[in-house]
């Protein structure tokens, strides 16, 4: 099943993909948030989709699509996950997981503006494998992680590198501006993927491909970051879980390019979908 | 006025504190949540409190405090705020706030058990000054930041100096265990407090007094924090932002003292009241 949210910001309503067609599932009546991954939403919906398969409405052309879930509890990422990232960015390669946190505040649809905070100047982008948790998952094994995981979904981690690496303290300052976690267009359930460990995942920017990297070269696999994070704190269902960039982001040029209004980032994940932003200035509302 | 939430986790009703007792307000039919925050709740709380002042319920005697406020979106924290206490961790005093992130699944109530996480070793105590934000908040100036924060609140940090320092990555790895965010007893409304930047605050250890600061000694005050945070992401009502501890963690003894079961922690603020936690081994429910 895929799964999308669309309409606009604040007033999103929830629908589904079949053949690549949009159908509305408002009528099931309960927004692909924590409440419905906590109450087994997934199967209830597929049953509901089932059921009134041939009478779901299609959604308008032209739809603004959304994050396809809810604003989760939190949004956990797993940094320097592939090891050619780890080397452009003159970091070593990790002997366990690194993490950081993206505020929820940064969320947004897949196809909406990326907004170069005021007083960026490195503003860059990372195509990113991410996973929905579909139970609490605390000291949870790898051998039953995958239990644990609800589906996956293509995000730009979009990030600041000044704010991440020079303004003291932790990557968190430089991960969680708005407009800096496009999500979707559609959240997979699991079934949807035959081998998550074998996807190609691309990032163009104004038409030249950055990235072009596969989840084959995954430092940390999903199992492993699922057990790993349960050991330090409790992950929520609908809680967003991003596996890290390939090689490829703006950082790793010498010297480094950034993002500048109107450039245009495309993205996709084999079996994912693909996603496009143009980069837009600040500009107070 | 002092907000105050009480019952069985996740079965919480709301309250208020006046000359020491405490009321029930659950007649009033929101919680403290983000959607309070953000619709004037204060001010309607406070026309309720006087309206029905006389006929509201005493709160049983013996009910469990909870947070004073319900899951907010993001807490956010701010790291060696204090001269002495960025000494004591031979950290450099910081030339800008460092900030982290708590998983927000960290969150129990003021007198809760502290539960050390399984496989932990170095676990440790830091007395705080947290305040929560009243109004969505993005780059805003120092001088209207205060008309962003609603109130503020006892906040203990536990932290896991070995997750925090030694596994690679930020320090949220140590922060946001189960039970790391003991809050309360009550949300203070700014106008309880006089001067918020002069207010003794310490933290006791089975009786013996560890930490004793001021924050007259922080090196950025809230106004600042609410301003420099603004820059990064946007605050959301009923966002918590804690201010960092004074000298006196087990970290900065030599050799560094940590916390094991059977310990106490005894905390207070100055016209924010106390807390005490019980310190407990993890066991699987």
């Amino acid at each position: 099943m895929k799964l999308i949210r669309y309409g606009e910001p604040n007033q999103e309503k929830t629908g589904v993909l079949i053949d690549d067609v949009a159908y509305d599932t408002s009528a099931f009546g309960e927004d692909y948030n924590e409440r419905f991954f906590e109450n087994d939403g997934l199967n209830r919906l597929r049953e509901f989709v089932k059921k009134n398969e041939g009478n779901l409405e299609r959604i308008p052309e032209g739809s603004r699509l959304s994050s396809p879930f809810a604003r989760p509890s939190k949004i956990v990422c797993i940094g320097l996950n592939y090891a050619d990232h780890a080397r452009e960015t003159n970091a070593k390669v990790p002997t366990e997981p690194v993490l950081f946190f993206k505020s929820t505040t940064a969320l947004v649809g897949p196809n909406d503006d990326v907004v170069i905070p005021k007083n960026s100047v490195k503003t860059d982008w990372e195509v990113e494998l991410a996973f929905v948790i579909g139970k609490k998952a605390s000291y949870v094994s790898e051998e039953e992680a995958m239990d644990y995981v609800a589906g996956y979904c293509l995000h730009n981690d979009v990030s600041e590198r000044e704010f991440q690496l020079e303004r003291g303290g932790t990557w968190d300052k430089g991960k969680g501006c708005d407009t800096f976690a496009p999500m979707g267009p559609f959240l997979a359930t699991k079934d949807e993927i035959a081998d998550i460990d074998n996807l190609r995942l691309w990032l163009k920017v104004n038409g030249v491909m950055m990235q072009d990297g596969n989840t084959s070269n995954f430092i940390f696999k999903i199992p492993h970051l699922v057990s790993y994070l349960s050991q330090f704190m409790t992950l929520l269902p609908g809680d967003v879980v991003s596996t890290g960039t390939p090689a490829g982001v703006g950082l790793g040029f010498d010297p480094p390019v950034y993002l500048k209004p109107g450039d245009e980032m495309e993205l996709g994940i084999e079996g994912l979908g693909t996603s496009k932003q143009y980069v837009k200035a600040y500009a107070k509302n």
